[in-house]
């Protein structure tokens, strides 16, 4: 029902595109953080929902530049690629992207790496007779480094979270810790990682808005529409919520 | 040469399928460690090289069973496919495959795992002030298990080694310590992982070969030929070799 009002409301503007002019920063997939030459720490992600998401805006006319860590999909047509392992690589390639107007972080950043990362293959039984512990240092918080800049901050930022329980709630408190605008939360508790649907909750600062579980392709293009509507009418968000 | 040498002697088979009625056993791709449902400790592998070799044997005329961790390829054409995610579930998907003529382990099984796996999102900075350390249980290791089997033991049991420095010393150390028959070392300090090519040497009891850089599919034809040379005629192994 949200989706075909936004619709009706983007219909309204007779095929023009709504996102012409602006620079939408997407980041999407894994980031992989290496112990050692083969070894690493990741996150699972197919990368599906941000690429879906870079398409959709790029076809509502926005420039896009899509940092992504390694997926197995095909760069969507006319987005900017920037391909990246770490998610200290991730926060500079976005650093380096701006300005942008929009931000959505989609990647599935790994919030911890080992703390070291070495240029040999560890023998880690060599190491002592005691069962090894992998110690681990911070990552950069990319969404919330975008959300608090004071200079070049978009003016729309966009997380993702992904939780298997307590979701809208950790949602909401995700938002106000990271300083961002929106959340599109998802239930990962099921198996919509790596699926070709997903099932989202998208969190304003004065909404919760549960969307049914759909094909990631829809879920992109309602969140496009939704983000033409908020740029296009400072009320948009409100609107389009009712 | 010695790719020639192997071919010649099979042409000499007049095209027939030199390993029909064996049945050959490969794994191939990563494994997945779970920490929790969102972070997992793996290691680099495309499984092209698992996916190659099983294509070419099954060509060959053997019966596969390709036990593959999560990648992105397709699977060969005739071969009976078994997908896992962590290091335990190949091990187990392996010993219910058994009896095989050949195993060939191509996996990049992650030797260590998370010792806690969690059923919900780990709250990392919630557990403590101090850095979190991810303490580590070490992995069943398939190809030794494989290779030290009384009962139900592959006549050929062959091992891949992806290192990074003194490759062949670290072959035949490993050879010795998992007791297997050959090892196909490859020298991963370069740009080989998830590539189209590979470095390999040939590591048997008494002989190394150090085959020239070459595409992974070429790597499996030379294998899959050494492969029937040697279940062909027990001395086919150093035959080939001279």
């Amino acid at each position: 029902a949200i989706a075909d009002e936004v619709e009706e409301q983007l219909a309204a503007q007779n095929g023009a595109k709504p996102l012409e002019g602006q620079h939408i920063l997407i980041t999407a997939g894994p980031t992989r953080e290496p112990l050692d030459p083969v070894r690493y720490l990741s996150n699972h992600s197919s990368g599906k929902q941000g690429y879906a998401i870079a398409a959709a805006v790029a076809r509502l006319g926005a420039r896009v530049t899509l940092v992504s860590g390694p997926v197995a999909l095909a760069p969507p047509k006319g987005v900017d690629m920037v391909n990246v392992e770490t998610a200290r690589d991730m926060l500079k390639a976005c650093e380096t992207a701006l300005p942008a107007d929009v931000f959505i972080s989609v990647a599935a950043v790994a919030d911890w790496r080992p703390s070291i990362s070495a240029n040999k293959k560890l023998k880690l039984k060599d190491e002592g007779k005691t069962l090894p512990a992998l110690s681990l240092a911070e990552n950069p918080d990319i969404l919330a480094t975008i959300s608090k800049k004071r200079k070049n901050r978009p003016g729309l930022v966009i997380g993702f979270a992904a939780e298997t329980h307590d979701v809208e709630a950790l949602a909401q408190a995700k938002m106000k810790r990271k300083g961002c605008d929106w959340i599109v939360a998802n239930d990962v508790s099921g198996d919509v990682m790596g699926g070709a649907e997903n099932e989202v909750s998208l969190v304003t600062r004065d909404n919760v808005e549960h969307w049914p579980r759909m094909d990631k392709t829809t879920v992109a293009r309602n969140l496009a529409n939704r983000i033409a509507v908020a740029l296009g009418n400072p009320d948009g968000q409100q609107l389009a919520a009712e």
